[in-house]
């Protein structure tokens, strides 16, 4: 892990408010999340996703694209969480992204399958 | 490498599927995302965050978590081709949770809204 | 309008609660929900949408279905306060709805876009 | 007609695509859909809600709010199907809507946990 690594570094302090390693639920907001469960956090992402769409949208129609860092990094904040309770890291998840940048040929084949779900080339 | 050298190359291959970088639609997923428009890639960013949640409750259920590592590379992907169309980047996003993490009470103040939300300490 | 219209019914006391017919933020949550204004619950249909997810996810293993019952009604309850901010009723979804239903060849059409999509008869 | 007798005939429709009931997935989208299982019509739901989203949005900034019935009907009618796979039907989502109506004081809890959530009076 690079000392640069700005998500690894999150993902470490994520790490550390699960209950196992002392998380207080009243003193720490993802302590909380992580207290009660998948549902909570689950929520959040489609509630998260919904916000990054609607600034987006508001963005399209002369709103400040800004705010869509805001809310793109709440939804990554709690994918991270999400991350952490089921044993994974945000490293996986960028590892995957370059195995399938890596991988000749994936785009072409997201391309194909595009083309085909349009029915026209 | 750190995750955000990783980032910043995905994102520098999205950028360049762009039309004004030559990006050939007939050619490339994302340069047909982005030909398409947002509705197009805001779409796929509510679909992947569902796919999210049912890959993560298969895994509250006895299925491969590994599983939630694909579903969120696609919707981290599909967030990178929307920050790409509106000017932004993964750095952006990376910062503004450097930015939080940094700022000292961050954490307790979103709690502090958390435990008002439930009624209860 | 027939009397024994459930859903023109509750559409009749949402309508009641905008602020043009005396709906009062303070008083009534559909009110309040129409006072904050459209972000307030279109957050909410993505919201109710990832719980409607959750739920059926967790009858497919083992739980309750009738959990899934509540959750479409939020989620439908949240899309009516919409549709009366935008004045719109639910009659006309489900007048849509028998459109589509009526017309010969839709699910034929629905059927062809979706063999073509998976690439497969 | 009313709007519970349309909803009951489209349920009754849903319901003959059943497998069981003798529906093909060659020959009907609903069919298809009930034949591919339930990861196949929730994923739908959270692509429906963003679309929701996505046409009130654009009628916030000048569009046509008509678009808001077609993508509401879109999600109801994807709700329909999930409601038949779990032995579910519309009129129990309405039944579950008129009970919380007739229940004195439910928008009024409602109201005082949006209240207490915004820290506000």
């Amino acid at each position: 892990m690079s000392s640069n690594d700005s998500l690894a570094r999150l993902a470490a302090v994520i790490e550390s408010r699960k209950a196992v390693n002392g998380g207080d639920p009243d003193r720490s907001y993802v302590a909380r999340l992580l207290h009660k469960g998948p549902d909570a956090f689950l929520k959040k992402i489609g509630e998260e996703a919904t916000e990054v769409v609607m600034a987006a949208k508001d963005a399209d129609h002369g709103g400040d694209p800004a705010r869509i860092t805001g809310e793109v990094a709440d939804l990554w904040f709690h994918c991270m969480v999400a991350l952490a309770h089921y044993g994974l890291t945000p490293a996986d998840v960028v590892a995957e992204l370059e195995r399938r940048e890596g991988t000749s040929g994936i785009e072409e084949k997201a391309l194909r399958k595009a083309i085909h779900r349009e029915g026209q080339p």
